[in-house]
């Protein structure tokens, strides 16, 4: 069996170690390229030492060269930051790949709101239209077509997710949404910083952005699609001294009172044919290690009485499923294969 | 120079750990008595290897007894269970002593609430009346008459002092509050339980008592007199994998335009005089290590004019401020010392 | 294509935790029975909801019951407490099945040694001699032939797999060897336990059992069968605030000068067939986290001029390697499957 | 009364940070001086958020300028890395200041010895011989007297007070001695980098500088004045996911037999007079959580009749007691105070 040879651009931060974890296991995907510009010539395993012994060990990294990829690979998963991936993305289509983009440069369908939460002129724009939003529930048929995937947002795929049902039936006010969302510090990245040292995240806790993160224009745009109208969300990010995983409170008015049972049905019933979604039995919460490495999303549902609210409680691993698992899952859908091909089955407990 | 004695009733959990460590080094109160049913005949240093050395280290611990303790302390801790506590608190006071109860027990004020949320009828509802409770920026006046403090909830500490100035200076609507909180693992005890072992707990995060939190009746009654209007408030913790502490996140609608200077200008007044709760200057966000083993109560007021929402960030340390610290500071009161007599200054960081 | 059944006994602790964590990913290896005294009736997902979606999901639990498993499986494997394990595997053997035992009531061939270090008299010597220690690089073809697996301990295997090349060549005194071990805190089991609760380990760090941990004359026993002599071990063990995870810094005196590259020779040419035992290049060392939720054992070989050691650092995960993985691997062996089906690629990082 | 004004030179790393922590509640000094020539024109709570509504909170970070520090100060804390501390020590000491330095530059008395080991030549050898190294249990008296305090090292703190009975009693080989040390991640400092991000130390463990950590020659120096005789150790550091402490397990071989009781009372009896040197009871060992923002240092002695070793398990808080507390130690006996004002009187538990 000959598996189909792909590449990675921008190997070094997490999610570009998290896809390498993912592809050193995937029975019909090879990952045959990998670029850094800053450890090219070493292999693998030198700049990972976990995954030595691994059938990607002795892969040597290499300059990024869209030509090289053209000619290497059918797919490119594209892990480098905003800003940069959309050029390198446009010079990758051009050579005649199908790319997966974990930025979040195609995500946003207006390059004026773009503009003005990343603080740059978008300088693709005649690409934003072809990408795809690459949520697999949502759009699979146009990610198994797409020759450019939007791999969506960490706190997106938990909100998103989280909320796509209740908005599509009907039932809360898509005007007055609060998400408080806590996430693993592994969403801050790997660049050398001194705010995410072990010192100062362990053993603490703390907000940050509030009502300003960049992940605030990409949920609006997705649920308002769902809802039919503009929405304006009220997203307040946190950081956990965990490793991985993003777990969202999402607080929502319901319009006419309804039990939790009832809200449970609605919800299994949109998920009934979407196995990663795990809708919670009754009296059930999530727990991020419930979901750690894997393409789970946790959903409770809480009504509370009192205040006639929709509780939602949402709950994934950030660099699989908010991230590299996400991107393999698309590419998976584009070259044919199932969508959880290589994909892990249980998560990691405890 | 003799110091007052005080007894502790109830030492072998958190909060009985924290008030033991408070003590070994306050300048003007000796702990005399602690009790344990458990434990009596051992030293404090044999159950709490950490207090070794300490002036307190010999201390024998005893079976409770009343009649003892009032012959030996001028005031008494009890840090026992709620249900249990309203009983000892009443043979306490017939026995001569003043109380600070760590307990929910004489919290609420009306019986009927209390039975609701706590799940049994209250024995005492004689003594409810008299009972102060204990937030010494609140009602630092009452709390050096009273015979008997209730001693806030730690989930309770953050909130009122998160939303006073706010709802006494009548900003936000009172009908339409949200608080996400989140505390630390030492909030659920000291208890051999499977759910708070460490591998449950650490590289994990987990909302729980959506909505049913026995809190959240404290909350309400509090806010409630500030506001001068019945309450009900959207109360909802999370655990945390940390020591100490609890961060509330709070949402509210203001009920006009205002600016984060505003806001703050409005806390700092209100705040003026009380050197523990801190509130932020612009751009700054709390963390539970800037609060750990001390008094502070830290306040980030945040205006998110997309929502017009006034989100209040409020950070203490659950066991020190939001439990045995606060305790410690009504003893203070009650006594005629300085309200931070032998408390700690500076948090520990990191 | 059918998968081989196969059943378990005790499910509730981290080991069946583990090990149903794995075979629901397994290609030739069906669950069919998992039994549990206390949770009998439940399904796997109704204790595990981390299993929820996974095939397992709907499994019920059964009470233990030797005749039902013996008719229903193939090969069980036994996750008790020791004491008890030796005699629910007598049950098993009777009723014709084989067993993977992964408690240490067979590990030690010297009934006499068993008693004095696990203070009770063996029910069953005369199954001990049968009994293959189920270390898969040292005796796999026993393994595939067994009917009784005593599965390794959790310190042993990181120890034995760490000196075995050494002691084999006779580069090292074998009278001299202090070994220092720190373990996850999921070695502790899941009992509800002061000690193991989040606040009595999280942020620290402590020694547990100096000299006298129940692991020592499984090593000693081992380790003398390679060196060929009675050999005494200084073992040592510490419990660390990490779930998973075993490494042994082991501390060894030449019996003449070598090199670092020397050493690193000899076993790499004594592991060459082993690719789960990766040596470490020179200037690398073991981390916990390069072998989470995998099988490899990491070997860092230092030899320290200024004292004539050999320092030997080995890592494990010390629930899958250390347990329930090496159950599976045994149980590959003895069902003729691949040593590595079903069993983790690449290790979770971060 | 009247505070006497000390300086702080180096303010922004974590031992600059302890001392602030700690100086913000001294009955008898005051920091005058705070410098960074990175952050000089702010205010110490602008760059510590913890430090706010401390008396410390208004001071102003000024450029290092020894003719300033000299008019203002009585004594200055020199926390700078090693290589420029001696330069700055050197001015500020002819300048007129006493110094408590608190790198490693004037720890080692043989200047080849410290050229071998950090790699650099000493350009005021001058000046070593008369700076004393500030261990207040072994030097007091010298202490006192000094111009310039060499502050000793966490590692070797922990290790000097965990061996120096049993090599002046002369009871244990010291040819013989291996330490195993595990530190909390405070003591690698607060550089932005990736080895020590939140996402590289948690939930994981690992080794470095095994047999060659620059603390070596610092433990053989003073070890081998206790011992009389030239000594080599096996130094051995590992890295802990916690923030801070230190625990050293020391493997020794005793000269003859002795019993635990034995050797307790020998140390018990060398340390009757150094309260913060608690020599546990029988059955009890260390934990790191039992010492934490404490100058205690906890020492468990255990005798392993098998092996015939002597077992030392030494705990100390690496930021207080192994570095900046030792230094205020220090300064209080060079100023004329109690050893302990100032001090931490009970860690802080959980």
């Amino acid at each position: 069996m000959s598996r189909i040879p792909v590449g990675l651009v921008g190997v070094t931060g997490y999610t570009g170690m998290e896809l390498a974890r993912l592809l050193a296991g995937h029975p019909s995907m090879e990952l045959v390229r990998a670029t850094s510009r800053v450890d090219a010539g070493k292999s693998l395993a030198d700049i990972y030492p976990f995954m030595q012994g691994t059938r990607l060990e002795g892969l040597t990294l290499t300059q990024p060269d869209a030509k090289d990829l053209a000619q290497a690979c059918q797919l490119v998963f594209l892990a480098v930051p905003h800003g940069a991936a959309m050029d390198t993305a446009a010079e990758l289509l051009a050579a005649g790949l199908r790319v997966v983009d974990l930025s979040a440069d195609f995500r946003i369908k207006n390059p004026g709101v773009y503009a003005q939460w990343y603080g740059l002129e978008h300088r693709h724009t005649g690409l934003i239209g072809e990408a795809v939003y690459g949520l697999p529930e949502r759009y699979a048929k146009e990610i198994a077509k797409a020759r450019l995937i939007a791999n969506p947002g960490c706190y997106p795929t938990s909100i998103i997710l989280g909320l796509w049902p209740a908005l599509a039936a009907g039932i809360i006010e898509p005007d007055d949404i609060v998400c408080d969302s806590k996430s693993g510090t592994s969403g801050a990245g790997r660049k050398a910083n001194v705010p995410t040292l072990f010192c100062e995240v362990h053993d603490s806790f703390r907000p940050y952005g509030l009502g300003t993160h960049r992940h605030t224009p990409e949920i609006e745009q997705e649920l308002g699609a769902v809802a039919g109208q503009k929405m304006t969300i009220s997203f307040n990010p946190h950081l956990l001294p965990v490793d991985r995983g993003i777990l969202s409170t999402i607080y929502a008015k319901l319009k006419g009172a309804m039990t939790g049972e009832g809200v449970r049905a609605l919800y299994e019933e949109h998920y009934a044919a979407h196995p990663w979604v795990r809708v919670l039995p009754p009296g059930k919460l999530p727990e991020l290690r419930f979901v750690r490495g894997s393409m789970f999303c946790d959903l409770a549902l809480v009504v509370d009485p009192r205040t006639e609210r929709l509780i939602v409680c949402s709950a994934i691993d950030n660099l699989c499923r908010g991230a590299s698992g996400q991107a393999l899952a698309c590419a998976n859908l584009m070259l044919g294969l199932d969508v959880d091909a290589g994909l892990p089955v249980a998560p990691l407990m405890p």
